[in-house]
């Protein structure tokens, strides 16, 4: 009855970066796990005794990632498989399932349970108003896994289309370029007065927020661990009395916008 | 120096329904709150004690309720403002700001902090496995604030696109015809066989998923509780050996596909 022993895989997102941004059940899920796996910084974000096994990697690795937890659920072993935020979104749960996809048939007996995260982009809203307010899309700028191309043809659908738009991903040393180039392009399509955030870890001491709008925004002020959100011409920003700023998306759109 | 021991407004997001997939800082915000605002049954789901004033409203008074939390918080009242999932989200978030933005110059003096939660769309992929493994944007498909023009414009160019697509509010009473439209337009975008979910009150007792393809998906299905997730080419099922399935979307995309 070995078989009936097998392990699990919990995919789990550890939420923005706070503890009290963990949910409840990210936090039994973990504490039911025998092994962590994931990108280092997120692996060492986990609380977790002497006992648990910390299989951390580098970057860029994640099918290799989820090879070894489907390998090491199936010797009967509780993985967590951790990202950042949601790990639906961006993180390690579609290389889970791709791995899985393209593995052994025994690979489709694991038991895999998703646990849901706040993702970046949900964090990031909340820490500057209500951008998000009506209809958004999450675009990674990332050309590592999709040519430059199609990132181009989604960011102009989406400004087209007055969506806000969530860029992941926007910058890295070995892409340096790439974000300057999709802020001209998106200059091409939306007014220059359309407010622009750069928000960078979001609820870990780090923390940076900068806004600005679509004119005047600057790539320099970008690194891999900002969210930038694009709003569209119905984002406003409010001046607070004290000196600070909020940003809000319309719910109301009137037919002359798309 | 009663201004100084002015109220202040927290728009806390509950997440999908479970308790356990709220954060503790959502729970730490509620705990604070003198008064609970919002649509009813979010409002009945906070755990408080008799002393706190629970102002449970109808849906679709969005304005009403957040001019309201101004003037409490204006008063000195510490008020949580509560929506399902993220209030960010097709929440109270948007609402409350575009209050504040319309609203006497006081109320830019307001203390307002946003919690971010789990939102439904994050919830229901978790469920699913990971659908959202791509780029893809999230639309409400309610014409109460939109025309409906609107509403097809941005589905057709996400569809087009390549990008997965979540929809909030799929169907209601006033609106029973709208969702099939919606299928019908993305059906002549769309290869037959993309997968489309329906995903019912994910985390509540009464939870119900539906997986079908969009050119077999059955509007009858749907209602307001329903989260509507499309996929896109890159969306693939896998047979579960328990004889389930699950959900992903490749984070590959080749030059062909948009």
């Amino acid at each position: 009855m070995t078989q009936q022993a097998a392990g699990r895989i919990f995919i789990v997102g550890l939420g923005p970066g706070a503890p009290e941004q963990m949910t409840p059940q990210a936090r039994a899920a973990l504490a039911q796990a025998t092994d962590l796996i994931g990108y280092a910084p997120y692996v060492a974000r986990v609380e977790a005794g002497p006992e648990v096994v910390r299989h951390a990697s580098d970057n860029r690795v994640e099918l290799d990632r989820a090879r070894h937890a489907a390998e090491l659920a199936l010797a009967g072993r509780s993985v967590a498989v951790v990202s950042g935020g949601d790990a639906g979104v961006f993180g390690m749960a579609s290389a889970v399932f791709e791995a899985i996809d393209h593995g052994p048939a025994a690979w489709r007996g694991v038991d895999v349970t998703v646990i849901p995260g706040v993702s970046a982009v949900l964090a990031a809203a909340a820490r500057l108003g209500a951008p998000l307010g009506g209809d958004f899309c999450v675009i990674s700028l990332s050309d590592n896994l999709k040519p430059r191309a199609v990132v181009h043809r989604r960011l102009a659908a989406a400004a087209d289309a007055g969506l806000v738009i969530a860029l992941y991903n926007p910058r890295s040393k070995a892409r340096p370029d790439q974000l300057g180039e999709a802020l001209d392009l998106l200059r091409t399509i939306l007014p220059g007065d359309v407010p622009v955030a750069f928000a960078r870890a979001i609820g870990r001491p780090d923390e940076r927020v900068i806004l600005t709008d679509i004119a005047h925004a600057d790539p320099e002020q970008v690194d891999m661990s900002t969210l930038v959100l694009i709003g569209c011409p119905l984002t406003h920003v409010i001046d607070r009395a004290d000196g600070g700023k909020w940003l809000y998306t319309s719910r109301r759109v009137e037919e002359s916008c798309a």
